[in-house]
């Protein structure tokens, strides 16, 4: 490693020992990690907690983990160090990184993290790091949904289910600045907001018609469904489908098996694409990074951070998130 | 038109004046059809029968058809003039077609067709004109299955449900050709055609435990699952895939919704992808006929022709196809 600045050999980490619930992530001492020739070694600045960090410590998602695992995947942090050849990264830049903690890699809820430098982006000096590192998990999902997995192209009409939260509302924002025209989802309350990220309509989720109203808004269909909520009903929504439409399943894990119309949906040469951000390769990951970058300079769209802790209560933060409470991005800072 | 073969102003074909049954069928005098500028006129030599002449007959397939209308998609005949734009043919020259008979186009079960020259094809020498035309509508089905939804390539493992029928026979011998590793299911009395055609595997379909054996052929899972007999459990299918596996789905129109685990479907980046060959656009179709033609110059695999009778009979090949004792290609010959 050739870091000119200073690195103890040990830092203070949020880890397990063994997969399990929030109370098992303690608070103590491990070596700062090893850099490998291509690796650059960060000192992490905050870090945006992610729904999927649960799955992970619980075992729900069940990923090779190496003992004792560090648990996070979204960092915004300093370069402190390079392998001779992590290129292009120098001490003292900031940077951010969205795939940590899983896979076998180590997570983000430390002093240092080590990160392959392929995984790792340099932030610009005009975006907000810490807007970047909580918007880094939704809007990259909402880039792979939209154009790695729905093909999305300018002309095309969206549906985008749940307008207002964090993953819908980025998807919103980079759907209409991608040329398509956007029909959401939303409360009434918030349907304004998501009409100022460039929704030509918002629809409201509890309307009744709301299946007559979603027809209405697009005759011809939709030729990408995108429903963030995971509440849809997967049989309306492929009856919506425009030919050659493509339906992205991303959310509703936990839920039982949804009834398919196969028949309506091959008759259309439709499709359902499913997609888990855990399994976007190293190329994707890279091109939705410049994705979230551009929709945090070019559009109105801004993550909802809704709370800070520091780092050492970092089983608080995935106890409030299992608990339901946390309606927006939580930031753990150092 | 710039023929010199002398065509007559009429000619017998097989027409409905609405949709309805089999019975509705007519056989008697229609004018011969106009060639516009980019069109060939066919004389046709022979037909063969599919199940979705017999869907668009009856109005279950709802497509534009203009009246009195002449059914049937599949023909191979000989060229007897072309409009001044229709670059390529000749009179005399041995042609074949599988789009007509739907979307507004007048159908192939008369004495002459209008076909666009664009999807229309040079029968090479060395292919025999029934098989050309009795492959045209599973070899394709096949040929797109594969390659243009199922995206298949070399090396990658592939299920083909139905290995021995006349769609998934193709299905073997064109994804063995193109290296991939075929699994296949069929009746144990089918298993060594089925080998034949290059499956490296070949399961009883009736077995008690065949998702287990299904499990250990593939132990990393089905890249492509494309079942042509529509009775697959989509739900097992769907268990059976590799990540970022494509289930391509083309049968089973009848049959009610499917229970589809969404969870498992979007956590492996898997994929169900519709398909109904009536949604080919042009150019797939052009490919796809180069593919049917490749398959029967280079491969085992011939389509099972189960009998023939005169064009004049078109009605009473819609009854036994309906009555679902064809168990293979049924060709009309003029």
């Amino acid at each position: 490693m050739t870091g000119t600045v200073p690195v103890p050999p040990t830092m203070q980490a949020a880890y397990i020992d063994s997969v399990g619930s929030a109370d098992d992530i303690h608070w103590g001492e491990l070596p700062v990690p090893s850099v490998g020739p291509t690796d650059v070694l960060v000192r992490v600045g905050a870090v945006a907690v992610d729904p999927v960090d649960t799955f992970v410590r619980s075992g729900t998602y069940a990923t090779p983990l190496p003992l004792p695992f560090v648990v996070g995947r979204d960092l915004v942090g300093e370069v402190v160090g390079a392998g001779p050849g992590a290129v292009g990264f120098t001490d003292g830049q900031r940077v951010w990184c969205n795939s940590l903690g899983h896979a076998g890699r180590q997570g983000a809820c430390a002093q240092y993290a080590t990160v392959a430098a392929e995984r790792l982006y340099v932030a610009p000096d005009d975006i907000d790091g810490e807007h970047l590192v909580a918007a880094a998990h939704p809007a990259a999902s909402a880039w792979l949904a939209l154009f790695r997995h729905g093909r999305l192209r300018a002309g095309e009409t969206v549906y985008i289910g749940g307008g207002a939260g964090n993953v819908g509302g980025a998807a919103v924002a980079l759907a209409a600045r991608a040329g398509a025209r956007v029909v959401a989802t939303a409360r009434a309350e918030d349907a304004a907001a998501v009409r100022e990220l460039g929704a030509a309509e918002v629809l409201d989720y509890r309307a009744a018609d709301l299946g007559e109203r979603l027809r209405r808004a697009a005759p011809d269909g939709y030729d990408v469904h995108l429903d963030t909520s995971g509440h849809g009903v997967l049989a309306e929504s492929v009856e919506l489908l425009a030919g050659g439409g493509r339906l992205v399943a991303m959310a509703g894990l936990g839920a039982g098996p949804s009834e398919l119309p196969l028949g309506r949906l091959y008759t259309r040469d439709a499709s359902i694409v499913g997609f888990a951000i855990s399994n976007a390769t190293t190329d994707d990951l890279a091109r939705a990074a410049q994705g979230v970058v551009r929709l945090l300079r070019d559009t109105p769209w801004r993550p909802r951070i809704v709370g800070r802790l520091p780092l050492s209560r970092t089983a608080e933060a995935h106890r409030r998130l299992e608990a339901g409470e946390v309606r927006g991005r939580l930031i753990l800072v150092v």
